[in-house]
This record gives structure tokens, sequence and C-alpha cells, in this order.
């Protein structure tokens, strides 16, 4: 729609998202590189459609994060350049032939697209080369680098004319994955706002859900809600609904495992769900009974787990380092296990065995953004990758800084192949108790996932969903509202 | 799930698919390229998964169309061949590494896919250049081709060491290109389901859209319905949920446009949405009034496309040429305009000076089946594209044959940019009755569109929609239930 000035949304309802957040962005940009690179533009290029293979169908396309950071756009096919000398920033949009008005709408006028994204200036993409030429500055700063969840590359902004440039790319990867990591005031109130949705959407989810339903229901209820309530059209990651036994396959939901269970009485739900709202991501995972009580084994772990994710919470801060508060999270994990039977011996010489792994093979969380994972988990300059088991799947070692966001989200599953690995290994069957482990062969798994800003204070929970046990089984049983949440 | 062996479904109450229906699919490919390449070999590659950009969250997998008409696989990074002189078919599946199992799922064994999907051979992607050695055929058949609709080149399967094969990329792809043109018995059971979720959908939707909604709330409901009840995550295009003036925009709905208006009171809600379930769409368009009731010129302009509509089913059949159903369409709907007071003169000179594709600027319909724009439309040894306007946009412009599947979507729509050149052409403006036509400015427009099917007899109706003005106005009032659609 775009009928109010300098605003994106959904809406009536939806969060507005002043175009304020981009400008501030590329403002951050342009003072770390004005000492380092002054006369310099930055060019990026934004996504383009993706067709389903051959044909003419596409995917509903999605924005490019870094392209997003920076300008906010959400139309295909655009590059975008900041000139890091003067602070001015330039759009370029596609040059559409007179029946695209026919087929996709009105053509926009540069006019009006200036004044959407509250740029300096805007130009047709065909005109590119000439703007840069004019503007003449001694480098052109393509962003290339690795984004260290995937091992793929950043895509590098090119076109038709840019050998005639002295191109550095070098420069900006580093600078702009470090940028993000912090979240400034426009950023956590997207953040919180999709986050709100996204809890609203598993509230729902969990008092809706019952057994007899198949997993991908509750993924279809969840999508309807984040979209139809929340104007979210777009989720951050596969839904994750994992039921029972499945609980236990960190990434279910994809194409192999999509969803497609019944729900059977007496076991765990695992949600692992989050909306995307104008590129910016939630990511939140509730585990529940599908009966609405807990058994005493659910109970046992699902209390286990809690006491890791609350120990993180009390104990991180700025300062504080991502890989000591996986081991804590790991420790408080094993020292529940030990009280509920499953273990046995000193919890010290657990950790050293990594015993950990065996039930959290996962880190404990990641940075959130744009990304669902988010950029500059590890830079140059900051902790490098562990090589210990869970250390070695960490997104990022670094120490807390304010306003990062970051999910803290330890798990407890019940993993065939680990389990027995761990059963036949001299190093960590000792601390193993087989009868007890045995009872819970098929259990799946529980995780609790929340989305949290480090503050100067401590860690601030954004996410609003029942918590304990207690909470969980009245949320359930229709016995709380949704005010407590909201 | 895969619980019930030769069937993929999504569980209770959806669709089984036999893998029988692939296995025929198979049979015919093999039957056709036996007098023309007896010793031979087919090979497909199926679809990678598809990052977002850089990062490791991908989009939901979707397969690609020849290889899910060859073998209804549904999981990523898989070959299949089809071995010509034999009829053997042999699918090959990635080797994962030992810890998948905790991050996608228990590994499913070779054994296991042979069961689901019924080939006679199955082995892991890196034995695929040892079988096809040792199979020792003279050429192995690639598919190379172009799709009419996108101007794309289908995906020409390729792995390290193809060079020592004698690959011909030239007979594959016009002879599955035509067989996909017919649909089998086995497919038209998925068509028919997959288009009477959507139709259930669309009711759904017609039902519940009021005043005040926001387009993108009416896509929320409909994907929701089509997942949640009939267990279709996918859908087959982006929605388009075009209100008022929106609907003539003909591609509305993508990220530039994404469903983001409010629905005035007053106007029309032009609807195009379609499921997709294991692979095979729908492609269904309601329009309708917002408010319950058709105005008088909603009537007469839904009324002159609703007859176009059916005058395409009374003279559709065997031996009938699209094109001339094109024409037909264009000229009733000229006569209904006539008739309205919107034109004056001869239809005779208007279809001359292709006064339709002012109205209708898109084709009639198209082949409909794994893809929403099904392929065959234009190939060797068929009609050629015609160069008329309205014609040139014809997906195909073949002669219609028994078991073809095809939309019939006449449409009239009052775009600014059209009118205007018409409304100056000295050959068109003539026609036009211009104070009335101006009536109709920021109109939108209707468009409805079936999937139907062709019989030796004519051609059947598979959509389950209210389609007169009196079944539209009963419907949203809730006069009808479900069983007159049923």
């Amino acid at each position: 729609m775009g009928s109010v000035v300098g605003k994106l949304s959904m809406g009536q309802n939806t969060l507005e998202v002043p175009v304020a957040l981009f400008e501030l962005n590329r403002k951050r940009i342009v003072e770390k590189l004005q000492p380092i690179k002054n006369n310099s533009v930055i060019l990026l290029q934004g996504g383009t459609e993706l067709p389903f293979y051959d044909t003419d169908t596409t995917y509903v396309f999605r924005q490019e994060s870094y392209f997003t950071w920076c300008f906010g756009v959400t139309e295909a096919g655009c590059y975008g350049a900041i000139d890091v000398l003067s602070g001015e920033s330039i759009l370029f949009f596609p040059r559409f032939p007179e029946d695209y008005a026919v087929w996709m709408g009105p053509l926009v006028s540069l006019a009006d697209f200036k004044t959407k994204y509250g740029v300096t200036r805007v130009y047709y993409v065909d005109e590119l080369d000439g703007v840069l030429q004019k503007l003449n500055r001694d480098s052109l700063l393509t962003l290339r680098g690795v984004n260290t969840d995937s091992g793929f590359a950043a895509k590098e902004a090119t076109f038709s004319g840019i050998e005639k440039y002295n191109v550095d790319n070098a420069t900006l990867f580093p600078v702009i994955a470090d940028l993000r990591v912090h979240k400034t005031k426009y950023e956590l109130e997207v953040l919180k706002y999709v986050i709100e949705v996204s809890s609203a959407a598993h509230r729902h989810v969990m008092r809706i859900t019952k057994k007899g339903m198949y997993e991908y229901q509750c993924e279809s209820e969840f999508l309807n809600y984040c979209y139809k309530i929340g104007g979210c059209r777009h989720v951050s990651y596969t839904c994750i609904c994992g039921s029972g036994t499945n609980g236990a396959i960190l990434h279910y939901g994809h194409a192999g495992c999509p969803n497609d269970y019944p729900l059977r009485a007496g076991i765990l739900c695992l949600f692992d769900m989050g909306a995307n709202y104008f590129g910016y991501a939630a990511d939140i995972t509730v585990t529940f009974p599908v009966d609405g009580r807990f058994s005493q084994d659910q109970r046992l772990i699902y209390e286990a787990v809690l006491a890791a994710n609350l120990a993180v919470f009390k104990a991180g801060k700025p300062g504080v380092s991502w890989s000591d508060m996986h081991l804590l999270a790991n420790r408080v994990l094993l020292e529940q296990l030990k009280k509920g039977g499953l273990l046995k011996g000193s919890v010290n010489e657990m950790m050293q065995a990594n015993l950990g792994a065996v039930f959290q093979p996962h880190g404990l969380g990641h940075f959130m953004g744009l990304d669902v994972h988010d950029v500059g988990g590890y830079l140059p300059g900051y902790p490098e990758r562990l090589d210990r088991p869970g250390l070695k799947s960490l997104r990022t070692a670094r120490v807390l800084e304010e306003n990062m966001v970051l999910t803290i989200e330890p798990g407890c599953y019940f993993i065939d192949p680990l389990l027995n690995k761990a059963l036949t290994s001299p190093e960590q069957s000792k601390f193993l108790v087989p009868e007890v482990i045995e009872r819970f062969r098929g259990f799946g798994g529980v995780r609790i996932e929340d989305d949290v800003l480090v503050t100067k204070n401590g860690i601030v929970n954004l996410t609003k969903v029942p918590r304990t046990v207690e909470e969980i089984e009245n949320w359930i049983a229709g016995k709380e509202d949704d005010r407590k949440y909201a």
C-alpha cells in the first residue's frame, strides 16, 4: 500500500516499519567506512525472482538480507549504492516495458520510489554505469564473504561495465556483518513485533492442538495466524512440527519429513516456528503435551531443559562468553538428568567427556535478525569456532554485547544413534543408567527456545509464551487468557 | 509417512496417490522411445534444495516437474534413469553422512526407497556412473528444450563423468512434453482431488470475505484451508487477490503488489488461487462482490464473461482449435458489451480490429498438470504461436484432444493504458462508447476460470464453485450448503 509516507506496513493493525530504520543503517556503515575508505562507493545488488525450474511461475520473492538492511526495498531486480564520501544513497530500479502495467500493476515512477524508500536519488538499472562513472570515486566496495552457517558466499554485485572500476570486495563484508550483529532501536521494534506475532501464533496453536490432528495442520494454523493477524507472508524457516519421536529430529519438517505424522495420545509436541516481517525474523520453540498434561517423565525432561534455559537467562549479560553459556546449559541439564536418575557420577567428569552433546547435539542458540541464523557469528578479531561436540555446532562463540539479539534454545533429545554410541563409549557409558535411558527410547525431545535481547543489565526475554509446566497446562486448559502474555 | 505401500499421501482424508501413476508414465515414454531409440537410457536429474541467498535456510523443496512425472520422488538431490531397452527404472538417492540422522531424520534405506517408489533398482548418487557404464547403452537421453511460457531451458541432467557417454539431448524433450499433455486416469484422479480442494477453499473464502478485511487475509484463509483440510503444502502459483481496481492487474499479488489493499465496500473481488498436491496443480478464479450482491454494472460485466465461458464449454470438444475457442470467447464478450451499451457497431469488424484484446489481453486458457501452465503448448508438428493481440498470449494453439486438461478463463478488465490506446486508435475507437466506458474506469475486472477435462464428447468442468450471479449471491448469503458442490 505504502499509503503512509516513510512507513512500510501491511495495513491496519500491523507494524509500520519506518524507512528511517534503513537510513540509520546506511549512516552507521558510512561512519565505519569513512575512516578506512573515504573516497569510495558501496554497491549492493538486490535479489532477483526465482522461478520454479524452467517455468514462468516463481517463488514469492524474498529480498536478500544485506540489501534489506541497507535499503528495505521489497521489489526484485534492484541495485543500491551508498556514497561513502557524501553519505548519499542511490537506488536503481528495473525499467519495465509499457505492457508491464497490464500484467504486474501500474508502473511506479522513480519519484514515487524515492518517496517510498527515502533515498537521495533514484534511477533505472540501465543508468547504473553512468551514475557511478559520474560519481567517480576511487573504489567500488562490493560484498564478498562467506556465511559461516552455510559456507556459501554472499552475492557480490556485478553489472556489465564493472571491469572499468577499481573493485574492492574485501573491505565491506566484515564491517557490515559486524554492524548487523548490533540491533538499532528501530530494528528492535520490528523484531519485537514479529516475535510477538509468533508468540501469539504459538499460543493459538498450543490451544487448538489435539490428538488425531496431523503435524502439518498445526503448521498450517501457525502460518495462517502469522499472515492473517500479523501480516507476515513469510516464515523465517521451514516450520518444524515434531510430535513424539519426531521431536528428536532437529530439522524435521523438510520435504523428506514434511510434518505428516498424526499426533498420538500421550506424546509431546515440539513446535519450532517463527514468522518474518519485512525481512526480520522470529524463531521460537515450544514443547507441550498433546493431551494438555505432562506425564511424570515428560515433566522431568521438560523441567531439566527449563532449568538450563533459566540458568542462561540468569548468567547472561554483556561480557559473558556465549560458549560459556552453552557449557552452563549443558551442565545444568546434566545435573538435572542425574537428579532424575538417567545419569550417575560426577557432573564435572561428564562435562569433560562431552556428555552434554549426547543429549543436546546442537548449539545453545544463535544471533537473529534479518536472517534467522544471523550473520557475524565468526568474524576476524572475534573468538573462533571450537572443535568439541556441541560447541562445534555453536553458531557464534562471541562475548555478549548490548543490543545483540539471540535465541536461547537448550534441548534434550533421545536420539538412538547418539545414545547407542554413548552406551558403547568407554568415556561416556559409565555415566549412563542404561535401564532408565531405555525407558526414554522413542521419547523424542524437548526444546525451549526464546528470542532475547542483551541489555546493559542482562538478558531480556522478548518471547511471550507459557513456559513453566503449570503455565502450559493452564494455558491449554483455557485457564489463562492472552492478557498475561500481551 | 508412507505408511501404505505404493501410495503417497498426507494421511487421513487426503488422497492416496498411487506410485502406479509414475510407473504408467514411464511405461508410456518407453513405448514411445523404443521404436525411435531402442538401445538407450533416459537420465533425469531431480531438483536440489534452494537456499535463501547465502544462508543455510532453504525454501520448502518443490520437485522438478519432469522428474515428478517419471518418478514421483519428493526428496531433493536425486537422479532417475529409465532403461528404454528393458523398461527398467533406477533411482539414485544422495548418500548422507551418519549425523544426518540427528538433523534430518532417520536415514531411509535404499530398500525402503525402492518399496516407496516402486522402481526396479535403487542406488546412491555416487554409484550413478558405475551403474550407467554397466548398463552400457548406445546413448544417454537427457532433457533439453525450451519452456514456451518462460523461454527458459529445461534442466539437463549432468554428472561428473558424463563426457564418456554418447549424450542425445534432442530426442527426449518433444516426446515427453507431448506425453505430459494427455493425462492418464491416475493423473486425472489427482487433478480432480486438488481441484476439489481448491474449489472448497474458494467457497470458504467467498463466504468469510467481508469489507474491511485485507486482500492478504483472504489469501491466508485459502492457504490454510488447502493445507489444513487438503494436505496441500504448496500452492501452484502466487495467490492473486485483487480487489476493485487491482482486479485488472493480471498477475497481481507478487512482492511488488503483495495483496495488501483493504477490501472497500461495493467492489468486486477477483481471486485467482490454486493448490498443489504431490506436484499436481489447480488454477481457479472466482469473481464476486464483497458485499454479497452484484450491482447492475457488476452483473453486466460478470454475465458477459460468464456467457463467454459458457460458449466455450458448449463449443469445445476434440477436434476444435483452441485459438478458435479464444476468438469465440472474445466474440461473445464483445457481443455482450455491445448489448450492455459499452460498444457499438459490427462485432465482426470489432473482431478484425482485435478489440477483444483491449478487454481481455490474456489468452483464453492453458494446459494444466504438474505445472500450472503445463508444457506442450507449442511443439514441433503442432500449430505455431499466432501474432495477433490476445492470441499471441495464448499458451497453446493446439487442437483439443481427449484427456487434455486446460483452464477456461475468459475475462473482462478495464485497464487504463489499454483503454486510452483504444480510445485514440482510429481502428478501435469507433466501436467504443466513451461516456459508458468512462463509467467503468477503476472498475477492475472479472475473470471466470474453470479447470476442465476434454473428453470424447466435449468438455467436463472439474471446478466446483458457484458461478451464476444467483448461485454466488445465494452462496455468500449462506442459502446454499456444500452438498451442491461436493
